[in-house]
């Protein structure tokens, strides 16, 4: 019953501006990111309404036309989609919290980065208060916001994703990936952790090029797409990983460990620190000394999984 | 006045085979990598001769049209051009000293894995000797020698590179880095720390979106054209690393360190190791620590150059 009530207030709500396809929009939180957000909407023609606790922060916006609101909760009130960007989630819960009742029958989007935890949490709050919930990430810096560049990735209601697409995809391009509202936050992380091992790796290879005194905007001719090139073989990593099976007739874990044994030598003739190769090598190390030296590296993988390593 | 001579030497032998575009050459040991350049030679209708320790290895190659040899010595002498592709750089040292004075003049191109240390070694052992030395860093498995895609780079000699570019190219595209040997090993294990972090962070990556019974290919297709994506960044974290320069507008030492605490927390609470992940948070917190928090990321590289540290 609940669902079919707010089903019925997202469409009210959207008859009410008579126009589906702009309805007013909210963005809460006027940092570099929220700032973005409301710029993006207002590029697009929304009707855009904005609260920032710091409300100087508004001021370019307002010039842009956007509606700056007194409160939260008249910023809450004056549309169907609200948009929250702001530091953490303890900083939404407060937020709420001063929005008291208008919140029913809304649709929020939160942006704010966090954990498949956080979200769920406010999603349980969602559903208590009569609230559409739609939890998000943003792959993007706030420059990029408004080009198809930027990733936006959400999950939690589909009813939102479904009803307010165009809105969202002013932001960039849009991908949902389910109803389980912590799906776009682990996402997020398990593309913030591979952004994060694709730097590690890089700034120690641009170390050891220092070290020789060469150029390290020459090497990224190398460098640059030696990893386009090696992040094709990541599909076949993955299809081994999701089968389970880790046979390799291309590298294997136990060639890895002996490679591992020069490259670090390498590194220490150079003077350069191998403090983020060597968890790299003590984890190749821990998969043959555990029997899977024939295996490919996708082993890995299930070592990371072990719950007495977390 | 041995510059000199050896270069004349160069010359002679090319043009005794008649065909300066395609001298005879000689490939010695044929492990999976070293069958691979054969092959790939006798594909592109070069007069080549083979030799193996266990010398069963060259049948395949036998029948292909390849010359075997009994000894060392007579395959080297078969050829002007000399490539090696064994184990390790011990195994090559074995190999020349059982070549004796069959080395003389030769051109000698070097594919073993090894270090920048090595190869100086080995091009001082050559300039004794009166031969033409370069090394060489395959960065492709066996599978890819042939193609365009099996990237090799060389360092060393110039004058081999330039007298014998087209039998090089039969292996992939050659890439000549510089008369400094070492600087082939330098960039090969560089790409090769590249590309562990990059591997790292993915299985990291994975071993999240796994332990939420989802499946790992289809994260490819977010995770794949993100990494792209992020590598467009790379050149300008290098141009920051050579200028020392290390503002950022768009992700501080401190916001990233802000960061990595949930995220920690969040693989914690999905039972998965950070042992990939807590090196890169301990340097940012390091980076932060030794008063860089508002620097960009590329300030890391600079902590890993800390002979200290090593
Ligand atoms: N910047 C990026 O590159 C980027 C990329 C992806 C995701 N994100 C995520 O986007 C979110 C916002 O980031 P940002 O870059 O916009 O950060 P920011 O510039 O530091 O802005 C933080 C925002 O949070 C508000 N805030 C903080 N504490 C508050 C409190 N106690 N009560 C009310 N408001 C409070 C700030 O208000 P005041 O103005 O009053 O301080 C400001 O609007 C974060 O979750 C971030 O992780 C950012
Ligand atoms: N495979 C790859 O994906 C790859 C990629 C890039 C670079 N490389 C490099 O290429 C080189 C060869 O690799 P590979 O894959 O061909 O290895 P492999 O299949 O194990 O072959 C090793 C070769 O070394 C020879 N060898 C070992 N010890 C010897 C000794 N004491 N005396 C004489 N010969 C000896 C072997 O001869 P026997 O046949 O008699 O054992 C064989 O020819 C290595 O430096 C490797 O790092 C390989």
């Amino acid at each position: 019953m609940k669902e079919i009530r707010q089903n019925e207030n997202l469409v009210n709500h959207e008859s009410n501006t008579g126009n589906i396809k702009h309805p007013p929009v909210t963005v809460i939180g006027l940092g570099m990111m929220g700032s973005a957000l409301a710029h993006a909407l207002l590029k697009q023609g929304y009707q855009t309404t904005v609260w920032n606790r710091t409300a100087d922060k508004a001021d370019k916006l307002a010039a842009q036309g956007a509606v700056v609101a007194g409160t939260v909760a008249e910023a809450i009130s004056a549309s169907p989609l609200v948009i929250i960007c702001v530091l953490d989630y303890r900083v939404v819960s407060e937020i709420l919290e001063q929005a008291g009742d208008t919140v029913h029958g809304r649709a929020i989007v939160n942006l704010t980065n966090g954990t498949p935890a956080q979200a769920h949490q406010t999603a349980a709050w969602a559903s208590e208060q009569g609230v559409e919930y739609l939890d998000g990430g943003i792959m993007a810096v706030p420059q990029m916001i408004g080009s198809p560049e930027a990733l936006l990735l959400y999950s939690g209601s589909q009813k939102i994703f479904d009803a307010y697409g165009p809105a969202l995809e002013s932001f960039g391009s849009a991908r949902y990936l389910g109803p389980n509202p912590g799906l776009a936050p682990l996402h997020d992380l398990a593309l913030l952790s591979a952004m994060y091992g694709m730097f590690g790796g890089f700034f120690h290879a641009v170390a050891m090029i220092r070290s020789a005194q060469l150029q390290a905007e020459t090497f990224t001719s190398l460098v640059v797409p030696w990893l386009q090139a090696m992040s094709a073989s990541l599909p076949h990593l993955a299809q081994a990983v999701d089968a389970g099976e880790h046979q390799t007739k291309v590298s294997s874990l136990h060639i890895n460990q002996t490679g591992f044994v020069h490259f670090i030598d390498a590194c220490r003739d150079l003077g350069i620190s191998t403090e983020l190769m060597t968890p790299i090598q003590e984890l190749i190390n821990r998969g043959v000394a555990e029997g899977y030296g024939t295996d490919g590296l996708s082993r890995l993988v299930e070592l990371l999984r072990k719950p007495e390593l977390a």
